[in-house]
């Protein structure tokens, strides 16, 4: 049984997952494809080889087709929504979606805008539909949280969360605490990497930190977490001399996203802790620390970025899904 | 929907279940149980809490009732077997399972011996019926990594792992960097503070860590690993001095399981690491850091051991096959 997607988005992304999915032999078939110009719809299987080619030299198919054509005429199971993210209002990927799952498909995304603002609806509306909506690569990039939350400790009760969820921040207090660089010397070396965007507000701000901690506790406590409601310090005011004075202590700055639901603590801040710390590590790695009342704590760790990376997780949430159609 | 679970052994994983089934509303009832002298069978369900309490002052039940009874004629789903290990054979498990695969049950165990000895003989008899043989609980204690290889990281190929999978030479290494202990002496610390057996070789030489190797290598490569062709060496015979100097040099010494199937390397030994790797933390943890195409690499901490945290992933595997059970 093969299982049809429709792809939403050619950044990095949506690249990665379409280069991923013609490399392997998943049982995977693109049935529609659209990036902000253009699109391409072929029931029988795009030859995503020529997509990429063409996407190269410009817009990936034809100008007259458009994303919401796609969304509405072709033929899939799942939409696989990559597109930009809009933190204010989750436009327009949230309407793509609505459409698609009143289309009765399943949603595969990895848009953090949509689902920290409106995960309870889309749950609901899917729920109607008898379809799922998965978005394993919003927190974490390659790290399979939400399969661990979802599967791996189901029947555990989760009591809190902590975690790094921002690469860049880490990037950026490693080599002010590894090479007494300022903030703004790291920051800079971070963009020369490609690790910190022309815009870098949202990361250094602890705003994508914060936003992907709505997501976590909306999906484990379902307790109507938002963005406004987060506790937030970033680490773009923090010196030199407050790191080293840490390191003095055999201690270290990393900003650190917590939950703790009972005590109402939704909070994204730098956090003096000890080297020896499992979420103490060098570059851009994320790691997220999961209290639970069977398992004890539970630690994951990995790449939290990159378009191969993302790949791995929107392709693991199409394997699920697949599985899930064909069970029943 | 319910499922119902027949339980076999009544050690502290035993306990562990039937303790966290009868606490937690997870729609599992408990049809029948079996110690090593004694059996109780109702296909209403048992009250467990009369089950402990019986338990606690001698058999569980029915004296005329063996374990083979409660396999062949109680009426469940699913055979939850967490009956002392036999690395030699896998026996009495092995032949539980297999009566058990034959009337159709679906399989949870706790149980190295069989699964390391006799997993693909025991896939193949429960693809012929139709059922499923889960094992989260033989490695890493509480840490979903069987969920993790074959749900979150789905899609991915994997090149190589390689971790920490006995909380008891970990506990052992610790403590003789920490404090100069000699071996004999982290050793005597450990049996007090019950993290380590009464005859602790399996754990000290090794032989644990190789044979949790050997599931994890044949589960993801498939690739007929035993025990006899793990090259094997245990902690009993470090000394202070070798930890002292590696200490002087920023690094410590861990007993490092490790798989690298192209190179033909199936490995458990201790390794000299730097002090900030994430395979180096405090105690009784385990981790297991898995080397994949896409998602790079991906470490999991968690408590390798305990009658709760085993119980975790026992309680994580039949939640898994009742939902699966359900969408068929």
């Amino acid at each position: 049984m093969t299982i049809r997607v429709a792809v939403l988005g050619m950044g990095s992304v949506g690249k990665g997952v379409l280069e991923m999915i013609s490399r392997k032999d998943l049982g995977i078939i693109v049935t529609g494809v659209a990036d902000s110009k253009s699109g391409l719809i072929d029931p029988k299987g795009l030859d995503i080889g020529a997509v990429l080619s063409s996407k190269k030299t410009g817009a990936c198919g034809n100008p007259s087709i458009t994303a919401k054509d796609v969304v509405a005429c072709a033929d899939y199971d799942i939409l696989v929504e990559v597109t930009p993210t809009n933190a204010g209002n989750g436009e327009p990927a949230l309407s793509y979606m609505k459409m698609a799952i009143e289309r009765g498909s399943h949603i595969v995304t990895s848009n953090k805008g949509p689902i920290s603002l409106y995960l309870k609806e889309l749950n609901r509306l899917a729920g109607e539909k008898g379809v799922l909506v998965r978005y394993e690569a919003t927190v974490g990039g390659a790290i399979p949280i939400m399969h661990t939350l979802g599967n791996g400790l189901a029947g555990n009760e989760f009591q809190a969360l902590y975690g790094v969820l921002n690469g860049t921040c880490n990037y950026i207090l490693t080599r002010m605490a590894a090479e007494g660089l300022t903030y703004d010397q790291a920051l800079a070396e971070a963009r020369e990497l490609g690790y910190a965007e022309a815009d870098p507000t949202y990361d250094v701000k602890g705003i994508d930190a914060a936003i992907k901690l709505v997501i976590l506790a909306n999906t484990i406590w379902d307790n109507g977490a938002s963005l406004d409601r987060v506790d937030i310090t970033g680490i773009d005011l923090l010196t030199t001399d407050a790191l080293r004075l840490a390191e003095e202590k055999d201690c270290t700055i990393r900003l650190i996203a917590e939950a703790f639901p009972e005590r109402g603590v939704l909070r994204v801040s730098p956090r003096i802790i000890r080297k020896d710390h499992p979420l103490v590590f060098e570059g851009t790695l994320n790691a997220i620390t999961l209290e639970t009342d069977m398992a004890g704590e539970i630690t994951l760790i990995g790449k939290g970025a990159g378009s191969v990376e993302t790949a791995s997780a929107i392709i693991g949430d199409i394997l699920f899904i697949s599985s899930h159609v064909r069970s029943n």
